[in-house]
Formats: structure tokens, C-alpha cells, sequence
């Protein structure tokens, strides 16, 4: 056996998420047989389930990644930003998800927390990450002076969620995107420090 | 064969459509088996298809029938308050829909438009009955003097479907919603009239 660096394990284990995460978004999860996923990962079973134990953990896995990546454009720029991405970009390459990709993932996940109570349980501690820096930015801002200071944060946090939930069933669902642009101004707005009308 | 009078016709198809309902919350489009489904409406398969024509009539019957009735709370109460009562109310009884048998409709309804281009055209005309009863509903309320008039009717309408969406996907993940209130507080203000701050 060939001895394999860290570099190439990780190399490996980003190509295994990238192809399982079309082939999950295309096939929903029970359709991405494992044919599939070797055909969409262009690897062997073996090579994808030396790196993940079964199916199951390999779906846990993409869907951390992609709530990891969110988290960090949620730091660095707003829950709101996250929106707009998944109106504007229709494919991501390389270090960009594809919102297609990322929605398709998301559904399963919410899917499977519908119909599977034990994946509910392992996936609440992975989703409390979006939430945790979405809570943080919005703290951040309210220090900066651009928050509105009348309703808490939690409440605030809890309000873009919900947005952001409605805008990923949207999409997923096909239905027309193009006159979203004042809809995500209008959170934006309701979230800031209120400017005097008039 | 007996005359049978139309409300008895009425009073069957009702029953159906109820039965259906929990059914293809309970197990999915898919999994709502013939079978099934005469369990669920206490019904023969012959009773169930001489109403409709087939499973897929059925399905786009009830979902049909709880966008109409969502569009009269609409049109009575404002569409924040069917969020509220999709929060407040555990379970329906007689002419009140059981938010939790209403979404798992939605939620099905969902999950075929992201996955079948028929359905899709199919459901577009139906669906558009509630956007309907919630714009008319604003206009009425801006006419009363009620609601914001900086922002547009349509990208207000576009905004509350939009944490509608949220909403369902929200419950229907099973994430707790006790403190949801404050959010839709939130949300039914971001609509009204501007009070002055301060």
C-alpha cells in the first residue's frame, strides 16, 4: 500500500463532498445509489467509503460543509448577502457553491428532519453553527450603530432564518426569482436602525 | 343502483379529501398506496376513483381545497394571521384545517415542484389564488390607511409569502416554534404603517 499525504487525503475527501453533493441535489437522497455517487465522485465504493463510513455519514458530512461555508459569508457579510447570492449566482465553481447544489442538499436535509427523528437529533447541533454567526454578525452591527436597537437580537436572528428558509423553498420549488431584489431590501431594511420617515 | 342526492356526492368527496389528506401527510405522495388511502377515508378503491380520476387528481383536489380555504382566512384576517394559526393551533377539527395535516400537503406540493415539470405548470394557476386573496387583502388595508405606502403592494404580498414559505418549512422540519411570536410581530409591523420611533 502506496502511503498517501494529508494533502492528498483532504484533495480526496473535497472531491468525494463536491460529486456526492450533485449527485444527492440531482437524485434526492435514496436515489444517489452508490453507482451514481461513483459515477458523479469518478471514484471506486472503496475509495469513497474509505473515506466516509456509510451513505448516511456522507450526507452529514456535505451538508456541515456547506452550513460551515454559509457561516463564514454570514460573518463576513450578513445572512441578507447569503440571499442575494442564491438569487444572483446560477453556479458556483471551485471555492463557490452552486445555490443549485446548496439547495438541493438543504431539501434533503429538510426532508429527512421531516420524516427521520433521529436525523433531526444529529443534525440540530451541526444547523446551530448558521445560527450562532448569524447571531454574532448581527451583534456586531448593533455595536456598530447600523442595527435597529427595538427588538432583540434573537428575534432578529430567528426573522432572517425564517427568510432565508422561504427564499431556499422558493427556489427549490422552481418558482420565479426575478422580482426578489425589493422583497430582500425590504429585510434589510426591517433589520437596520430605523431612519425617520418623511 | 340507488340515486345517490348531490349533498350526499358533496359529503363523500368531503370525506375523501379528508382521509387523503392525513394519508399523504403520514406517508408521502409515493407512499399513499391505494391501500392506504381506503384505510385512511374508510373507503373502497372503487368509492375513492369514482370521485377522481386518480391518485394524481386527488392529490392536486386537496391541495387545491387548502389554498382556497387559506385564501378566505386571507381575505377575512390577513395572511400573518394564518401564520399564527398554523403556530397556535396542534390540531384542526371539522371545517378548520390541522396545520400539521395542511403541511405535510405543502410540503408534498413542494417537493413535486422541485422534482416534476408538470406538476409544476399544473399547480401554477392553482396556487396563484392565494397571492390573489393576500394582495387584495393589502390593497384594502392601504385603502383603510393601514399599511406602509413606501413600498409597493406587490413586493409586500412577495414578502409575506415569502416567511409564509419559511414558516412551513420551519414546522415542517420540526424546529421549535415557541417563540415565533415575536418574529411575526415583526413581520406584521415591517407591513404597517410607520408609526414614528422615539
Amino acid at each position: 500500500m502506496p502511503r498517501v499525504s494529508q494533502d492528498h487525503l483532504d484533495a480526496r475527501r473535497r472531491q468525494i463532498l463536491d460529486g456526492a453533493r450533485s449527485c444527492f441535489a440531482r437524485y434526492g437522497y435514496e436515489g444517489a445509489t452508490v453507482r451514481r455517487l461513483e459515477e458523479a465522485t469518478g471514484l471506486s465504493r472503496g475509495a469513497i467509503f474509505h473515506h466516509f463510513r456509510d451513505k448516511e455519514s456522507l450526507f452529514l458530512a456535505l451538508a456541515e460543509d456547506d452550513v460551515l461555508r454559509m457561516a463564514e459569508v454570514v460573518a463576513a457579510q450578513g445572512l441578507v448577502q447569503v440571499m442575494r447570492e442564491l438569487l444572483s449566482s446560477p453556479a458556483g465553481t471551485g471555492d463557490t457553491l452552486s445555490p443549485a447544489d446548496w439547495l438541493g442538499t438543504r431539501l434533503e436535509v429538510s426532508r429527512r428532519l421531516r420524516t427521520d427523528p433521529e436525523f433531526r437529533a444529529r443534525w440540530a447541533e451541526r444547523s446551530e453553527q448558521l445560527t450562532v454567526a448569524t447571531r454574532e454578525r448581527l451583534l456586531r452591527q448593533r455595536e456598530a450603530g447600523k442595527l435597529r436597537d427595538d427588538v432583540d437580537v434573537h428575534v432578529l436572528t430567528a426573522f432572517l432564518e425564517l427568510v432565508l428558509e422561504g427564499l431556499v423553498s422558493h427556489l427549490a420549488m422552481g418558482l420565479p426569482a426575478d422580482d426578489m431584489d425589493p422583497v430582500l431590501d425590504l429585510v434589510e431594511e426591517t433589520v437596520r436602525r430605523h431612519r425617520r420617515s418623511g
